[in-house]
């Protein structure tokens, strides 16, 4: 039997996040990545969306490692609800890996849970896998592609890049050896296909710096920025810009003080002495001396920066003459509650520098024209797009077809579906359990379609209890029908309609009774019918009618 | 008494949709536009929404006339709830009225109300106010701006409006009347603010039109443009395209069909001979022959082009080949649903232009610098920025200082607020009723802030009704507890945590008893408590609890 090595996708494929991908051979498992995704506009009341595991519970024995390319949510936000059933080692990064100790502690995991942090350069072994850590820029320190050196060939798994030549506080993506490896020869490539859809070269984050400064210069009012807590070399340039212009820095926001704690553990964040403060010492400085580094980028309801628009901050408030700076885009859905914040804090007279106005944020995706670098660097056999809409892998295929890459080894897969390489041959074959696992407050898995029709059901029109008690030896009404509604009417201005509906009932089990129906299955049934088509009738709506019966 | 203007917004401020602008003098009322908004996210199962009329309805005899500046819904979708309670004559344009007459005729109110059609550069009489209409260029024909002739000056009211020095069969908007009315001494201007973060000037239809054609060339597959319904200059580039390129065109979606046919009735759009085809002679023509325009630039789920992506369409169904160019924006809001169908065309093989990838759309709206032009040469003494979203409007007044407008002069009002102006002070002063009415269904202002809440709750984690029968003469429990979930926890799954709930609710009515509590309202929020508590302790969810106590 010829050697195989099989790629599954498990996330990321056709969707925005929970990025994860199986690799496997002789028998060997090595998990890349581990992410969760955040729920769409249809998916009512769920906290988040993580990957199916069957795959990887059922075949717990074979699974050698959980490998990271870098600590952002959409790839490492899956790793407790993984770790809860198949607990391997974690390779990352130092910064990966400070990331994830925060999340497993949330989770009360990272007693139990095994991290090896790697650096840059080095390699790890896993069963019948050799992955080597190559550096790459990314909006995250620490973040990394990933060379997996398998019985058939190299594979580059590409995560998160952009190729920024003029980066912060570190080196320049490892182009050398992603080119060198490619001279070698490389048997296949997954790769991020997020910007696509951008032409030309992505912004350096040494340009954003250059922007946040100006907006410092001559600057005499508070100075509040935000961004991702886990944007470390944005933070370093704010505080850079801080210190240059003599301001003292404070942190609020749980996510940005741990992050900021992490980073500057493991020296990734470099604070001269005396610029950080505590935020209880604002009040005792100079508007002009005053810098805050905050949560709150997407406009989320409990963040810092929110509270301080909407007068909820122990100790800021936003008003005339602040300097807010909105350093970050908005993610795809969020861009409401973004605009509603910025709305806010413009009313409040505040000084708002923000996306569309200004230059002060950098994408950490690669664009068109870097993919292009990276495709003719490593020149793999087979290509496969990942991270990305289908849109997002397809124009990256359509990519690769310029670059000289044989359409016929360019695959594009689906969640779940087994992508089957031999060293001559690419194909999809089978699949395994794959989707979306919804966690509810603790519930993981147990809400699923029938809960979240319901729920939309519900919020459309809300809902309507009929309730009656029935004679268990006669079947004759003994009390009710009470109507009960939520989110349907206002009751207390529709006595009318619920009195109309009453009399509907009384007739609906008169004519029951006529046609001598005694079981209740039958009776509820046509108690709903009859109410719904006099609702929709009467209002153009259709409630959820809910007839219940009590034996007295 | 001094004599007095007073301009009332009661929508359009501080918010997307829903224009309408009151105007008052000499006990004398105009209604400048009535339009409506779309719901946003957290109003749940609302159709539309429009403003609050009572201020109107309440002073129905002093209004004399509503005059509207064109024809998009968030400009005249209002009327058909206005109308219904102050039945007073519209003015517009030929156009304007065309799509007022599909509108009114789908609420059976067309027979009821009396429209009369003004050409730009004619003036009507409203009581003291004397109107002129000014042509501009906006994404739909027949767009004017208003030239409100009042007792005490000359007030512009620019409607949406963008400077086209190019446009598509009409002219150039007229800016020289504009100026001569600054010349002579403009009261005040109540301008557009929609695009004021776009800095530059907007695109001109024809480069769009450029764009599309270029999309022609060479191109033999079957061309599905999609765009606004009432963008009648992008329909006339499509057909010309088309025209010269030797398709046939296709029209589907009801929209579509109705301002196509509008249009061309009143000599808006011209269609050479033998270009327009029925849909069902499309299979009969080879693809390079063939044209659609259809309605679904918004990822409408009812819609043509929906329907032609999820095999829903009667004539046609979208295939690997065909060019689909989607000459529209997302509408803030409706991201997600344009995404969807995007990916699903590239998902069948579609040549899909769009938005990030190519130029074949232009905004209907003035960019920076085309407000300053306007700015400059009406030199309003008072300056009143409409229609758009808070930093809009504090944007546009920036430009407005920055353009020589003395600060004191610049108002940026509520909605439902009194702007007083006399002929040398402009000030706030007082409020009449205003806010967003709900349409839900036939149901206009019935739903409220009471039940979006309640819809919100359900929709965010559903609800359990606890039913039980208790006896009149001894309060003994004589039925149930019987417990309904929807929404909440997928029953069949969940028997052991219902059964728990079922004696936690005996529990509760045990220990009621015990301290001798007889009153059903006590007894009913004991089990709500009682219930809440334990399913936030077990499953961190907060569903609504409906407690029923029934008397037997």
């Amino acid at each position: 039997m010829a050697e195989k090595l099989k790629i599954i996708p498990l996330g990321g494929l056709n969707e925005i996040g929970k990025n994860i991908t199986i690799y496997e051979c002789h028998g060997d498992i090595i998990v890349v990545d581990c992410g969760m995704g955040f729920p769409d506009d249809e998916m009512y009341g769920i906290d988040v969306v993580i990957p199916d595991f069957t795959y990887l519970v059922k075949n717990k024995n074979r699974v050698r490692a959980v490998v990271l390319t870098h600590g952002h949510e959409d790839h490492i936000g899956g790793l407790p609800y993984l770790l809860r059933e198949v607990n391997v080692p974690i390779y990352a990064t130092r910064m990966t890996a400070g990331l994830v100790e925060i999340k497993l502690e949330e989770h009360k995991l990272l007693d139990k849970a095994e991290i090896i942090t790697v650096e840059p350069g080095e390699f790890i072994t896993a069963g019948s896998f050799e992955v080597e850590f190559i550096h790459v820029n990314h909006s995250v320190v620490g973040s990394v592609a990933l060379a997996i050196h398998t019985p058939l060939g190299c594979v580059i798994h590409t995560g998160d890049y952009k190729i920024d030549t003029t980066p912060i506080s570190e080196e320049m993506i490892d182009l050398a050896r992603l080119g060198e490896l490619g001279k070698q020869g490389v048997l296949a490539m997954l790769a991020d296909s997020t910007n696509v859809e951008n032409p030309g070269y992505s912004v350096s984050e040494r340009s954003v710096g250059e922007e946040i400064d100006a907006h410092f210069d001559g600057c005499k009012e508070r100075i509040i920025v935000t961004t991702f807590a886990s944007n470390v070399h944005r933070i370093q340039q704010v505080i850079n810009a801080s210190a240059r212009h003599k301001r003292r820095v404070g942190i609020t926001g749980r996510s940005m003080e741990n992050v900021i704690k992490v980073a500057t553990k493991l020296g990734y964040l470099k604070i001269p002495d005396g610029v950080l403060m505590d935020m209880t010492q604002i009040k005792g400085l100079p508007k002009d001396k005053v810098t805050i580094i905050t949560t709150g980028s997407q406009g989320e309801p409990m963040s810092a920066m929110y509270r301080m628009a909407f007068s909820g901050h122990k100790q800021v408030e936003i008003g005339p003459g602040d300097k807010i700076i909105i350093s970050a885009s908005a993610i795809p859905g969020n861009e409401e509650t973004v605009s509603h914040i910025i709305n806010e804090l413009f009313r409040r007279g505040a000084n708002v520098i923000y996306g569309k106005q200004s230059d002060i944020h950098a994408s950490g995706h690669a664009c068109k024209e870097e993919m292009k670098i990276m495709l003719g660097l490593v020149k793999p056999k087979f290509f496969i797009p990942v991270h990305g809409e289908h849109r997002h892998l397809r124009l990256h295929a359509e990519l690769a077809k310029l670059m000289g890459i044989n359409p016929k080894n360019i695959v594009i897969g689906e969640i779940g579906e087994v992508i089957e390489i031999t060293s001559r041959s690419i194909k999809q074959n089978g699949t395994v359990p794959s989707g979306r696992v919804f966690v509810d407050g603790t519930g993981v898995g147990d809400v699923g379609s029938v809960v979240l029709r319901d729920r939309k059901h519900l919020a459309q029109d809300g809902m309507l209890v009929v309730v009656l008690s029935l004679s268990s030896e006669d079947g004759e009404l003994v009390s009710g029908p009470d109507i009960i509604t939520r989110g349907f009417i206002y009751v207390k201005e529709s006595g009318d309609l619920i009195e109309e509906l009453r009399s509907l009932v009384l007739t609906t089990l008169d004519n029951c009774k006529k046609n001598n129906i005694r079981d209740w299955v039958t009776i509820k049934a046509s108690i709903k019918t009859d109410i719904s088509a006099a609702l929709y009738k009467l209002t153009k709506r259709s409630p959820m009618i809910i007839p219940v019966i009590m034996e007295v």
